[in-house]
């Protein structure tokens, strides 16, 4: 269980000013998939960063403190769960480019991940947030193994003009504030056409 | 990306004996999944283990210590993924008890979790590793609903009669070792009939 204790707080600094709005994506996701959650929408969870866990104290067995740990590189995505009778799976990532989303920005391996999932019937994209337009667009993960090979011959990034050719722009709501499934709802109606 | 180093050794010591399955009863189940993945049947993976960080050293960019943290209850379960169109969501447990399987062993709020994600079409349940018979058990998550319902008024466990009758034996192979998804089709088929 997440707490967000300014999360209201910060929500209505937020409708004022958009300028902080990078600092707080993760937050933003987290809420709309709490909202989600509450009234029974879906269900998807951010995973916990994987750490190595080194050296551990246990003063006492319920307070085991730990002394040393290291951040792992994750080897999945930061987001997954259930909508709609399909496995929804996604990385949210944000830039401050703009002109492009330079591909750097994600792993190879998370790159495969997204295409696996796909494989299996998983509807997989990334969450890309321009700071710069103030945007959000969803990118199926299709285009993004697509672009992800071409970077391998030539230009290491994906172009703002193809992300707004491809993806879906999401805009802002109040409750929940980041309604992403509704693109991914009329990609599953599509889907099952 | 997680390394097993002695999975080999210690797949071939089990194979001779089963007395440490118990312990090894989590990387079974990892193994397996790797199995999966590889073989491109399906890709589902352990959550990371969720941690509070409280302090970290930054001695350069690359190389984050942290030097106090806390482990945190996770808020769903352990496991979950994508195979054959569905959204798969499980525990894994072990009990030494020979009779039943005390629901002291999960989580209120996991249960919440197994039952939200059935709801959404996900195919939700615990695999329960019982230490005594030697067997494991897929019990599909409508059983432990019913049964955590029924412990707020009686008994706080299920017995293994009921898991006998309701879940499934899972049988071990050689590769995966530990083939539950074998049942997951089945529940699928049956569901999809």
């Amino acid at each position: 269980m997440i707490n967000y204790p300014n999360s209201k707080k910060a929500f209505k600094r937020q409708k004022k000013n958009h300028s902080n709005r990078g600092m707080n994506f993760e937050r933003i996701i987290n809420e709309s998939n709490d909202y989600y959650t509450s009234n029974d929408v879906a269900v998807i969870h951010k995973k916990p960063i994987p750490i190595q866990v080194v050296k551990v104290d246990y003063p006492n067995r319920a307070n085991a403190v730990i002394k040393e740990a290291y951040y792992k590189i994750p080897s999945t995505t930061d987001y997954n769960g259930v909508y709609y009778n399909h496995y929804i799976d996604f990385e949210a990532k944000v830039t401050n480019n703009k002109t492009s989303f330079p591909l750097s920005n994600i792993h190879a391996h998370q790159v495969k991940h997204l295409e696996r999932c796909a494989n299996h019937g998983g509807i997989c994209f990334l969450l890309i947030f321009f700071k710069k337009h103030d945007e959000i667009y969803l990118l199926e993960s299709k285009f993004v193994t697509q672009y992800y090979k071409r970077a391998k011959k030539g230009r290491k990034s994906i172009t703002y003009k193809e992300i707004k050719r491809h993806g879906f722009l999401i805009t802002e709501g109040y409750a929940p504030r980041l309604d992403y499934l509704k693109i991914v709802k009329q990609i599953i109606d599509k889907k099952n056409q």
